[in-house]
Formats: structure tokens, sequence, C-alpha cells
């Protein structure tokens, strides 16, 4: 059996991130009590319903109250008013803590609310799938899969080591980074691969010239891919874009520039140009394989995944 | 037992889709003696060690001389130079046919070197993964996938009928339509796509503020579902775009059109424009999951396929 880390942990929001930590903590034995809270009465319901915890709060306020480490699980653009409500009830030495998608907007909306008998840890877990809610969540979503921590260079290096161990404890590998540096870094590998995923399939369904109908049927070639990813939690995501605004606009300008070089290739016929690019960007799928970041199984395992989806 | 469609069956290129049709034209029993042609000797070992059809040659003409049947299965910017080999050694009514994924440029050049006593067909099946070669074929491949049939208008009635029952036999979904029509869908759902995964992908490995290996390590957060797409044949796309050019260059100009609208919504923190597009692209995953065009699973089913990649 793990060590025990915390008393009291309380998890605010219980969708798929926060019934994750719920389940993969429980799991794990990693804390004697696990609050949960949400304003909403059927995710409450189902929270009971899953016995993701031991008390289930309609009030942040109250479940926090009594806690040694706040975690909140909420859309990012909701984390600043869940702050207000729950800081100045922190215990002394108490954790408050996040898994926000976005950083820097995060810990300017959250950290004026945390009183100084309090540690605020800043945090985000690289995994999650395209569903929400928490039947979504699941024990070993964490499990190899990193953890960035973002702390501000005076927080107490004793809160960071017991945050670092509650990732460690549910399977996640940590790194800490600044805030404007992870800003930077997800802008590139998730906010803009979401954004030209939404936008390539709302430019399908808007066409004349093909229909939505032949949209789906072909999707297999190569859309598909995209509308799983474009099937994303639109709050979260509306929320991601307007808290990491300047990293994503600055990404986007790069992706841009080089997609019109790309055009102008295509253009021109200049078919060394596009294979060259074609062979390059092999190498990078090679190294996220081998480093276990997805599988090598040719399409994702589809077959072995679904096969009666598949084959309908 | 099912009926034989045809007794000589020629297959030239025998890569991920000419060995995966050679497995389920056998495994079906459609043809008596398959015949199996590339140009290159190791893939021609791999087909024997395999025993992916009846005779090997080296050359297309050979093979294709006493078919019934000749599919050319290789890179579509070398399918007009193959119809030069082929076409004049065709039997009197034997069918020539494709699975090229583009249309109009495959027609344009391998049309004329077709005698009159054959009939060409061209074709293209929508399935594939980011694999090629003869070891990534199989015979389950094409099953509940549409493949796309795209004869000129007088094309012979009874050699469209027997290449349609050879694609519903190894259990796809067939649809015929105009080689323009064809090339406008797929430069939406397929070639477009591809060209903007690969594009991120390259975006990413050449920025100086974010690191190659960081790009890696945090993949799962959106950006690795692009590098399995950036991960296909160098050869195969740069052919594509290069033959379809005017269809990819129409559908890329709506796409980039978009994204400007995006970008602007972005910065002008316009959430609601962003929330009313990312609702309406659930929509459309869910009907591609309906109609059995993609896995239900989330993450596309990855952690039931690979757990020991994947939980590194
Ligand atoms: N999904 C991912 O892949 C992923 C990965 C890493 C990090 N994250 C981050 O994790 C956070 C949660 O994402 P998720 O995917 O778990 O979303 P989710 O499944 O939609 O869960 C969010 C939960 O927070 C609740 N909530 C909303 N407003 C609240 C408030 N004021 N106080 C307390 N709870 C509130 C929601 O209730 P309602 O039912 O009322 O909406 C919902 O139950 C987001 O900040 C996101 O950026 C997500
Ligand atoms: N992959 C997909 O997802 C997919 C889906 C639908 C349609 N298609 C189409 O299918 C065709 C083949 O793709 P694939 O994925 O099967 O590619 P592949 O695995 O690379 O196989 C192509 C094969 O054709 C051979 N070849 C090259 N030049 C040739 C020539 N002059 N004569 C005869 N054979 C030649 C190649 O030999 P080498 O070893 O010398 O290269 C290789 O063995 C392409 O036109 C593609 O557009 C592909």
């Amino acid at each position: 059996m793990a060590k025990v880390l915390f008393k009291r942990l309380a998890i605010i929001g219980v969708g798929l991130i926060g019934s994750s930590i719920a389940r993969a903590v429980r799991k794990a034995g990693l804390a004697e009590t696990i609050l949960l809270a949400d304003p909403d009465s059927r995710v409450r319901e189902r929270a009971a319903a899953l016995s993701l915890g031991d008390e289930v709060f309609a009030d942040s306020g109250e479940a926090a109250a009594n806690a040694d480490i706040v975690i909140v699980c909420a859309p990012v653009g909701v984390c600043g008013a869940i702050a207000a409500e729950v800081g100045p009830g922190l215990k002394p030495g108490a954790i408050l803590s996040d898994v926000g998608s976005v950083k820097g907007a995060i810990i300017r909306a959250m950290a004026p609310h945390v009183p100084a008998h309090a540690h605020f840890v800043p945090a985000h877990p690289i995994a999650g799938t395209e569903d929400s809610g928490p039947d979504a969540g699941f024990a070993e979503l964490f499990e190899g899969r990193w953890t960035i921590l973002a702390p501000s260079p005076d927080a107490d290096p004793a809160a960071v080591a017991k945050l670092r161990a509650l990732w460690e404890g549910i399977g996640a590998k940590v790194d800490v980074m600044t805030p404007e540096h992870h800003d930077l870094v997800f802008a590139i590998v998730s906010h803009v691969p979401h954004l030209i995923a939404y936008n390539i399939v709302g430019t399908a369904a808007d066409l004349e010239d093909v229909t939505q109908s032949e949209v789906i049927k072909y999707s297999a070639s190569g859309f598909r891919d995209f509308t799983r990813i474009a099937a994303s939690d639109p709050t979260m995501w509306r929320d991601i874009f307007l808290n990491n605004r300047d990293a994503v606009l600055q990404m986007l300008g790069r992706f841009v520039e080089d997609l019109t070089a790309l055009q102008r290739a295509i253009r021109w016929g200049e078919g060394d140009k596009l294979f060259e690019l074609f062979t390059r960007t092999r190498a990078i799928r090679r190294d996220i394989i081998e480093q276990g970041q997805d599988t090598a199984a040719p399409d994702f395992g589809r077959r072995s995944a679904a096969p009666a989806a598949d084959h309908q």
C-alpha cells in the first residue's frame, strides 16, 4: 500500500480530469478522504453513483475548507471565480492547485485569491480524451504521461515536492517550467492543432460543391482523424483560446507562413520541396513512438479497438 | 466458396494497397490465378515469401499480358508510364484499372494507352494506413469501406459491373462519380487534411522557442494525431499534390479563409463565435461514428490497442 500523502484531498469540478484524479488517487491510496464539488447536480449524482469520493458538495468553498490539498478541475475561464470562492477558507499550509490547459492567465486569475498561509502550485496534466464528464474518466489516464508544474520562483519547495509526489503517485512523469514557456509550448503542440482541426471540419461542412454526406462517407481517407479532435468540449476549448491568445496567435502566424510556402510549392509543381518536408516529418513520428507517447499500431490500432464499429 | 470472377488477375505494384487486394481476392476466392509485378526486387522477394500471388514478375507487361484484369497499384506519378508498358499487350476484353488517390490526372495519363479492345475503369479505394509496402497490407483493409469507380460515360457497362463485383467481393461498398467531382471531394476530405498535418509537424520542428524534444514529450495533447498522418509515404503524397493541384489549391483557399476568420475571433476575444463553431463540428464526428466510418472508442481506442507502447 502506498504512503498516504494527504489526509483530505478536494477536487473542484468532477469531469474527465477531476474524476480521473479521484479514481487514480483512490486506487493508489494517496489520500484518506476524497471530497468532491461540482455545481451541476447531474454531475454530483453520477459522482455519488460511481463512488468517486467520500463526500460530494454543491459548494466548492465547503469542500475546500477542510482539505489539505484542493485541485481545481474546471474549465479555464471559471478558475479565477473558483479561487475567489475557495481561497479565503483555505487551511493554513493547504495547497491549492489546478489542471488547466493554460497557465499564465489562470495564475493571474487565481493567485490574488490565495491567502499568505496557503500554497499555490499550478499544474497541467498532458493527458485526456475527446470525451468529458465524470463517466469519461479512468484511473490510468495519467500513467506514463507528463504533468507540468508551473510554480512561481518563490513557491514553497515542500509544497511543490508534495504535489509532484501526488502526480508521480498516480503514474505521471513531472516536469517544471515557467507559465510563459508552458503557454508557448502548448500553443504549438495542442492549441493550434485543435484550432486547425476545428477549422477544417468547419470548412468541409460549409462547402457547396461537396455535400456533408460525402464528407462523412469518405472520411476514412484522412478527415476523420481531425473530427475526433474537433469533437472536444466547446467550453473548454473556447476558454483555452480566449486565455492563451498571444501565444496561439504567434504560433498560428508561423503555421500560416509555412502553409503559404507549401501552397506555392504546389502551385509551381515543386515536387522536391514537398518530398523533402514529407520525409522530414516522418522522423518526428518515429521519435514519438520510440518515446512511448503514441501507439505504433497502424491507424492508432483502430482495427483492434472496435471491429464492430469499424466494419459496419 | 465465392464465385470466381476472373481467371487471371494481375496487380502492378505490390505495396500496401496492391498486397491487400491480393490477400483479399485470394481469401474470397475471386480469382483463379494472381499475378504480381513490382520493379523493386526486395518487394518481389517479400511478395514471394508471403505467398501473396501465384507468380511474381519484374516486368509489368509480362504480368499483364495474359490477365483478364490488371490493377495498377503504384504511386500516381508512374501510372501513365505503367499504362504505356501494359496497354499494348492487354488481351481483348481485358479490364485495366487502378487505385490512385487522384482520378483526373491519372485518367489523362493512362487512357491514351488503352487499346480499343480493352476496358479502362479507374477506381479509388477509400482505405489505407500510414504504412506502406507488402508487409503492411491485410485482407480486411477494404471491409466496410467505400471504393469509388470513375468510368467514362461510354465505358462498357459489363466491365464496370465486373469491377464493382470484385470490390464488393472483398468487402467494399461501391460508389460511382465523375473524376472531376472525385478530385474535389478528396481534396477536402483527404488531401488538404494531409497537407495541414504535414505542415503543422514541419512548423513545430522548426521553432526556435520550443525544442523538438518538448514537442515530442508533450505530443499527447493533440499534436501526435497529426504526426500519424504526416508519417505517410512521401512519394505517394508528393504525387497526389502534384496531380490534384487545382482542387487542392481551391480547397486550401477555403481553409485559409475560414482560419483567418477564426484568428480574428481569437484576437478580438469573440468567444461566442468560437463556441458556435466548436459545437457545430461535434455533430459531424457523431455522424461519422454512426455511419461506421470510425471507432467510437475515446482516443481511437489507443488504450486497448497497444498498452505497452502507450504506458511506457
Ligand atoms: N480534457 C482534456 O483533455 C484536458 C487535459 C488536460 C487538462 N484539461 C483541463 O482540465 C480542466 C477540466 O477539463 P475536463 O476535460 O475535465 O472538463 P469536463 O469533463 O467538462 O469537467 C469540468 C467540470 O467542471 C465543472 N464546473 C464548471 N464550472 C464550475 C465551477 N464554477 N465550479 C466547479 N466546477 C465547475 C463542470 O460542470 P458542468 O457540468 O456544469 O459543466 C464539469 O463537471 C480544464 O481546465 C481543461 O483545460 C483538460
Ligand atoms: N496508402 C493509402 O492509404 C492509399 C489509399 C488509397 C489509395 N492509395 C493509392 O494506392 C497507390 C499505391 O499506394 P500504396 O500505399 O500501396 O503504396 P506503396 O505501399 O508504396 O506501394 C506502391 C508499390 O508500387 C511500386 N512501384 C513503384 N513504381 C512502380 C512502377 N513503375 N511499376 C510498378 N510498380 C511500381 C512500389 O515499388 P518501390 O518499392 O520501388 O517503391 C511499391 O511496391 C497510390 O496510387 C496511392 O495513391 C493509397
